[in-house]
């Protein structure tokens, strides 16, 4: 975040410091949301159908390698999918400017319009695009379709930072059961542990998006708990009712 | 879509089909992808290393349980964030407008300057901005910031779509080990179900987003596969290590 960084050095310059989420910071908020949630609250709630901590264990690290496999490689394709989405828009416009220049220019005017800008005041904006056949897409890509440029290799990264998180936020949680032979202290030290990663996370990412750092802990520990709390409840109601 | 639709019925107007993915469609691929992969993947790992299917459904069930509550409340905070955000960039730009309006034109001639417009022709807009002042928050919301607003009620249907996908996406491959006694034929026939829907979703997926159906039908198929096939094997080799 260069720019932002830039304006914390020097706030007094005329820049406003608004924040904004890198693309690398919302995948790892992306990874370890789910990480640190759903392979705790399935290991719960296997450690209230079955005895063995040994099957928690198989059926969290199986539940891992699908989680990040599955999340990073749907982060890939998100991020391919925009970028081919990006590239053939711009086809597009830079074939129209070219073709069907009177459609661009009623286009420049609506945009203006929207905001009360009537012809008159925008007919200098338009004459300057058209002097300028490259701004011109640019500025119908950003303005007319909110569409921005990918940096490159963006795709691999995203995937990588992803299924990496995942399989952190999914490790803490696990830990005790692989650790400790007994069930319960396993399901406990596991509970413990895990609302305290959740709460840290939740805390350092309410800081980062700029919200109020302790309800946004709460708010990661109770959707953890929650879930958790129901995979538990549930996969004690099956079994029982089955034996 | 009803832009998009009109211009789908018009076709010969100036109006240009740019597919615009609505958020609904989003939350939905959001939902089925991660369902329709992670409790298969889960339920075929626990196939190849516990003799009871009925584990297997505990197991997915609880996933099931943990993964549409964590996935949709994680959409729900994700949509208020937003809304947030906005709100709060909303505020500040309202000040600034009002009490450093230099500043804020400035800011304006940086804009354009970004598209080789130079400062007499950005004039015009600027002096039509300055005389409507909520047009000219608007236009620094969306041209400065890349923001847009929310439609209410929001959060509430991005929980609700995401986990209602979630929970129709893990169901399809969890039925065999529901109704079928062998586990072997449990195994397979959630197999191939589960790959079929992945393909169908796949297909849908690309239409929606205008890329290839059918590269985007086998990648998708690829993704689910590769999860479950490296759950199956961990769990596998974990079992047989241990045993």
């Amino acid at each position: 975040m260069p720019e932002s960084l830039a304006n914390a050095i020097s706030p007094n310059q005329h820049h406003e410091h608004h924040f904004q989420s890198s693309d690398t910071v919302r995948d790892i908020v992306i990874g370890l949301a789910d990480g640190l949630t759903v392979p705790s609250a399935l290991a719960a709630g296997l450690a209230g159908a079955v005895s063995s901590p040994r099957l928690v264990v198989v059926a969290g690290l199986a539940e891992i390698a699908a989680g990040s496999i599955a999340m990073g490689l749907g982060g890939f394709l998100a991020a391919r999918g925009d970028a081919e989405h990006y590239a053939s828009e711009l086809r597009r416009e830079q074939r129209e400017v070219v073709e069907q220049p009177g459609d661009e220019a009623d286009e420049i005017y609506e945009i203006f319009e929207k905001y009360g800008v009537p012809h008159a005041a925008a007919t200098p904006v338009l004459r300057s695009l058209q002097a300028n056949p490259k701004a011109y897409v640019d500025f119908m890509m950003r303005f007319e379709l909110g569409l921005e440029e990918q940096e490159k290799g963006r795709a691999w990264r995203s995937a990588a930072t992803i299924a990496a998180s995942y399989i952190a936020g999914g490790a803490i949680p696990l830990a005790p059961y692989l650790l400790l032979g007994s069930m319960t202290a396993a399901l406990q030290t596991s509970v413990v542990i895990t609302l305290i990663a959740l709460a840290i996370f939740g805390g350092l990412k309410g800081r980062l998006l700029g919200s109020h750092i302790l309800r946004s802990a709460v708010q990661t520990v109770l959707i953890g708990g929650l879930a958790a709390s129901v995979a538990f409840v549930l996969a004690r109601l099956l079994n029982s009712h089955g034996a």
